[in-house]
């Protein structure tokens, strides 16, 4: 809104620095300064008011060394995420634009979900918390206005690169033409995928067997995929969180990661550059994540071990969300496997450890296990590493997959 | 060595690719991810190498819980950051680059004396080590190499934007020139600084009102200030070195952003959008950089808490002098106090608590603290935070410091 202000104020008076002003990177810059401000001092706050309300979430009993020192540690922390994410927002974003809503939309929405959740665990002391099949259908629902939204808004709209051969650029040569780097902006259902020749893959491929008509029918494939994608990242990021500073490390990680993808999507120089897809308008969300970014650090600043916070599903839902509808507006969702590969060997250990035991059950009469734990970062414990290292080393191999991510735009 | 392998072969056989190979974007991809492996695959081995070979540096005692468990575990681990900075830099950096060459001296220079260093503290159970004053001996000497190479070797050039006044700009114009956005390369001895117009400064204004001849005696006042860096950051950089994954930690942050600042100093599009002075050939030490940075996460993987081995003077002088040089090189020194906040602060308390306690003995016949001990990092232990946590907050500390230096650029 300081936006909006600046530019009346602008439009009255022709003040200095409207074009900083209205650059993303300068908005992006203030975005994640206020979030940490916002984070870090007023996180303190916070956390008293939720430790008055609540007496704290009881920790499941895990059998590992010192867990019960942290019973009496107040949860729902997912409030300072939120709240340091979405007032910079308000602050500093284009609040008409599409992305920017979509991503407004996905936190209030899953940070409802997650706090239901987090009320019924603390408050009404039902450790299982919001039914299963709740959380689900929540996440479906995000999935279907998010798929749907991205499917039919007009705004929505994406620039391909033309690939010209090298006779029609000699023919422009001899005809001294420049000819046009970006196609028509246009509606589209591609997404960028690594490792191949053009790098692009569109999800009406998928049912182009059907034949003429099928386009039509294209939302039928493309929104169950959003609402996959979005229910495994929330869920990813709810297994996460399971010793102190985990989630929101490893998320900050991603968001940079995400960060760094959709500027260079929504800006055209680097498009082109990198042989990318341009995608208007996205470039803003850039403002989103820098505030999600700062959010992220600055909550660190409580939860790193040993925590006086822990985020809740109020924030590991809501993280979770935002991630997979970050990745789906900029078209990056097929790289969510390494963007997140943190959250994807959570998830995977658990569906292994489950499977397994339930197959051997059956063969053996006998559950066995892979992991000494599920989720992954409680094998570790079991082995007795420090949660302080299981922590960083997670960071380490999410710095190393961001890296991995971001070279993924070059090679091909 | 694998570029000069890959144009060999590329002149030979007209490889494909070769345009992204010799991209400064893709080597320094390359580089973050040979440094990575190098760091976590071979840091086991040297560790177990160095384990083996000394029984561990006689840890300081000073009256913090916990700290005993810490003897035996051993030091000179900077020899694995060394080597994993060093080696991508030869497979993938142009090694007749003068900055290059630069930090490379840097590196096996400040490393030397890191190792003498060490080797005295461990093996011969002097916990002094060298003599305080070959240690700032080798400091300066380095700083007369790098100012001297600054100051005297012809590729050291920038190129300034020139500023067009209004009527000039109508002018070209009407006579349809498009005006120069850059002067010519020429040598200079400006810096870039922050927060004022032009955001710049010339050492050269400082003697000159010695008269007309006095511009040949500038190196008399640049040399000694790049001394004066290297050994204020080297010594920081020492002095943070006190508790597991501080120093590494705070300096991959560093590298991060001096790769930044590095990489639009030497791109003459960004040099231009944010209006800064373009540094021609400065870009190929983002190769250096990132094999840097990828070498202290990697190195964080064996230092973070608990830690299974110390970087050592051979890790602490070496990282301290490489961010020195980094930011003389890109001319970003007069930044130092900001993106080097962490060190300084490290540094500000000993000088603080050493001073005070002096003046206090001499006035009162007693000598008061401010600190409750220094370097800052103690401060906090004896104040009962867990290690780890004050580490994660200096870090945090560090990442705001981070925006605030990279913000800069753009306010003024």
């Amino acid at each position: 809104m300081l936006y909006y202000l600046f530019n009346y104020l602008n439009g009255l008076f022709d003040l200095p620095g409207a074009g900083m002003v209205n650059s993303i990177s300068f908005r992006a810059a203030m975005a994640i300064i206020f979030s940490l401000i916002i984070a870090t001092l007023y996180g303190k706050k916070i956390i008293l008011y939720i430790q008055a309300k609540q007496v704290g979430e009881t920790v499941r009993d895990l059998g590992l060394e010192g867990q019960n020192q942290k019973a009496g540690t107040p949860t729902m922390g997912g409030v300072i995420i939120i709240l340091a994410t979405v007032l910079p927002v308000l602050l500093f974003a284009k609040l008409e634009n599409i992305y920017v809503i979509l991503l407004l939309i996905t936190t209030f929405w899953m940070g409802t979900i997650g706090f239901i959740d987090d009320y019924i665990k603390v408050f009404k002391k039902d450790k299982e918390g919001l039914k299963g099949r709740f959380k689900i259908v929540g996440q479906v629902v995000l999935g279907l206005i998010v798929g749907g939204m991205l499917y039919f808004n007009e705004d929505v709209t994406i620039k391909e690169k033309v690939q010209y051969s090298t006779e029609q650029l000699s023919e422009f040569k001899a005809q001294g033409i420049t000819p046009p780097i970006f196609k028509e902006e246009h509606k589209s259902l591609k997404t960028t995928i690594p490792f191949v020749k053009g790098n692009e893959f569109s999800y009406k491929s998928l049912i182009s067997w059907m034949g003429d008509g099928a386009e039509d029918y294209a939302w039928l494939i493309f929104i169950p995929i959003v609402i996959f994608i979005i229910t495994a990242v929330s869920n990813g990021a709810n297994l996460t969180d399971g010793i102190d500073g985990l989630a929101a490390g490893s998320s900050a990680i991603m968001g940079i990661t995400l960060a760094i993808l959709a500027w260079v999507s929504g800006n055209i120089i680097f498009a082109d550059y990198l042989n990318i897809m341009y995608i208007p308008h996205s470039g803003e969300i850039t403002i989103f994540i820098a505030a999600f970014i700062g959010a992220l650090v600055g909550f660190l600043w409580f939860n790193a071990y040993p925590a006086q916070v822990f985020m809740g599903d109020t924030g590991s839902l809501t993280i979770g969300g935002i991630i997979a509808v970050i990745a789906i507006i900029i078209r990056k969702e097929m790289l969510i496997p390494i963007i997140s590969g943190v959250f994807l060997a959570e998830n995977l250990s658990v569906v292994i450890q489950v499977a397994y035991f339930k197959y051997t059950k059956n063969k053996y009469g006998e559950g066995k296990r892979v992991f000494l734990m599920a989720p992954l970062h409680h094998h570790y414990q079991k082995k007795n590493y420090h949660e302080s290292k299981i922590v960083i080393r997670f960071w380490i191999i999410g710095i190393m997959l961001a890296v991995v991510s971001v070279v993924t735009l070059k090679v091909r």
